[in-house]
């Protein structure tokens, strides 16, 4: 009998990490393969960026809840997201679609007017990608080619010991706002005539349904001069991704509970939900804010600026990823991926 | 009641127009956006190319006969196909997969084993992608980046009268082979313990299962120093690709079915699936053999290729895209898409 290993067994990280380990790259214009937010491809004066990201439903979305124009729009912010985490500059993206006979040319329709007005608002161009039937529901595949200058290209694996660890917005919403929307979805299973109790909740909703790419955060670094000594951007939470960077960096770093940055709407959609704040800005994903270290020369720079929050700084020790409580403690940060 | 409006009454290549009618690149740097092969991006002393494709099972293959070493090849080698067709050098690829629980480790290397051989075979590197669990079955988005020389380029929409129509291999093999496999299915399925009956048809089946792109013809060409006209890859097959490049350079053409390059496996296969060889070369699609225009005078430095065969020349009558019978007679040649 031939072996059979689920990938269960390996899960995600575990499933990828075997896969890149048979393939090394070849070519000299191949700068950065798999590994980092995006591939870098030496173009000469720039380097070239490339990433790929695929959203299925019932895996990445649920179209109960998810309105078309909404998914279309978050399908190019969260690829534009991964260039941003290089501090490049999109420019051009390419959409595939599977569609199974569900849809209408008007859910299309709404599908591409998201698409069309995230290109609209990170100035990129739609240059190309087909469309194809699909024997279960719609799947989106986005891949996004950008450009950044040689010297301004920030990698993960480059953050020092001693610089200062930096967040762009809030975190922990576009979790908590999935949990509504998921609790709601289950209300109203269980009886249509409910209405949903949505009410106050319009942030974290927000932040799940439109999560935006912070380009607006990376143009003002270029605008105040502040170049990141490392950034990756926050897909699967900031425990998760702190994590990478460290571990690509080979530095440690601590994290100060009362420095996270959390919105009131937040904290109050916690409280409803009873789930811990911290644990979902932690470990809740889908923020898509960029976390990114500097040099303690530049903290004048940024310290004024209202989008982004210093909550703590990197060490030489890289066994220890910890967060400093409220109460002085000191507990490790771990991460969640899926298995 | 909202309107509702079957994407089958469009039909797909009514939808990819009604999609991109409402959208206009607007970058500088964005030469050729959606309608070629690949998009086009000025990179200063190169064009860059992107090109993207999604496979799905049970609409693009079937594992019952399709070996998941032979996919992982194919994914690669029809994105290549595309970069070929813009006359370009691919460099770069990313991967991105969706599993359902049926497939294990021992499956996703298999599948990464026929990947990694393409990217060997075609000299790019694997730089990116992802992978995330599928509710229904094996995924697979593969997109290319690629460069080619500003003055090398070859577009769809730049094809000529007079010129010379040529094809590279031979066509309709692809399509028989996946009609032989199609029967063999069915015959095993309405009894298990039968042989499959594939023996003399190996030429086809590996047409279908094992594609090439045809990067070998791009180098000779540029080493022959012929500069196509306009090209264009056949993956739907002759007859629609053709249409394509006539629509977009708005010419017409004139092939000769003598002129057909169809091999002897080809001609048996035809004749035992009770298929006509001509309809399979002009209609069967997934060849990924290339069809390029040439001036006259760079006839002398391709006629004695064994790999290309001239079929017919370009006219300035657009109405008129025909095939000259061996009978002396004139028919309209027409296209295939999926409704």
């Amino acid at each position: 009998m031939e072996a059979r290993t689920e990938i269960s067994s390996l899960g995600e990280f575990g499933l990828i990490k075997k896969i890149n380990e048979g393939f090394k790259t070849s070519l000299p214009e191949t700068v950065c393969g798999i590994g980092d937010d995006a591939a870098v491809i030496d173009l000469d004066t720039n380097y070239g960026l490339l990433t790929t990201d695929m959203l299925l439903e019932g895996v990445h979305f649920d179209l109960t809840f998810f309105p078309l124009k909404h998914l279309g729009y978050k399908a190019i912010a969260v690829n534009i997201s991964d260039i941003a985490a290089m501090n490049g500059i999109p420019k051009q993206v390419t959409v595939s679609l599977a569609l199974s006979n569900r849809f209408s040319v008007e859910a299309v329709d709404e599908l591409y007017a998201g698409i069309h007005a995230a290109c609209r608002d990170y100035n990129v161009d739609l240059v190309g990608g087909d469309t194809s039937s699909s024997r279960s529901g719609l799947l989106i595949s986005v891949s996004v080619f950008g450009q950044v200058k040689k010297d301004l290209i920030t990698y993960r694996n480059t953050a020092k010991a001693n610089d200062i660890l930096c967040v762009t917005g809030d975190l922990g919403g576009a979790y908590l706002g999935l949990q509504l929307l998921e609790r709601e979805k289950q209300v109203f299973l269980a009886n249509p005539n409910m209405q949903p109790e949505l009410e106050g909740n319009d942030y974290v909703i927000q932040r799940q349904l439109r999560p935006e790419a912070r380009m607006d955060v990376v143009y003002e670094l270029a605008e105040a001069g502040v170049l990141p000594t490392a950034m990756i951007d926050l897909s699967d939470g900031l425990a998760s991704d702190l994590l990478h960077l460290c571990a690509q960096s080979q530095v440690g770093a601590i994290v100060y509970e009362e420095r996270l940055p959390i919105d009131d709407h937040t904290f109050l959609a916690a409280t409803e939900l009873n789930i811990s704040p911290i644990t979902a800005a932690l470990n809740g994903g889908e923020d898509y804010e960029l976390l990114f270290t500097i040099s303690q020369d530049a903290y004048e720079l940024v310290k004024n600026n209202p989008k982004i929050t210093v909550i703590g700084y990197v060490t030489d020790n890289k066994e220890e990823i910890v967060l400093h409580t409220k109460g002085d403690n000191r507990v490790p940060i771990t991460a969640q991926g899926w298995s």
